[in-house]
């Protein structure tokens, strides 16, 4: 169930969290601990670390819907690759326009 | 009062808060309204729209401290810009080795 979108939700917002949530939601997305696991070592129940993590993870995602933080970076990351490509293929005045247009874009 | 970072916050983190808070500081910021004049337009009292802008200020503030997104922003512009000259410069290997760093940025 988890998957690689959800690591990136941590990555960008996850300095938006309680330190709790963030934390718990580390060693399950980061440490890959199993919520058995996380509760062994938090001294908490199976169901709070569930909980926990279903929360953190919601919070997450409404913060990518408000803000599209991932959505842009992963445009962004492609007018990159593109450029880098046309500078590449000797076609420096693509990448250029290519730059010029990611300014907006950023 | 109102600064060019005033208005990047609210343009970076303005879909975070409440939609009462944002229209208050969008008519502060970026229509350049004064206190009294929303405090006319909103029908409340001009202490009711200082403390508004006030804590909606505050707050993006906090998401800027958590975030940085202005501070990335402002590092990127940069980098693409100088990636920019690198190719007017003639210099496409060193433009593209500023993007490949760039893509550890984003």
């Amino acid at each position: 169930m988890k998957s690689v979108e959800d690591g990136l939700l941590l990555d960008f917002y996850g300095n938006l969290l309680t330190d709790k949530t963030r934390s718990t939601l580390e060693l399950y997305l980061d440490d890959d601990l199993t919520l058995a696991e996380i509760a062994d070592t938090e001294n908490i129940s199976r169901q709070g670390v569930h909980d926990t993590v279903k929360r953190g993870m919601n919070q997450l995602r409404e913060y990518e819907e408000k803000l599209g933080l991932i959505e842009k970076f992963t445009s962004q990351m492609a007018i990159i690759n593109e450029a880098i490509e046309l500078i590449d293929d000797n076609d420096p005045d693509g990448a250029k326009a290519l730059l010029e247009a990611l300014k907006t874009e950023i």
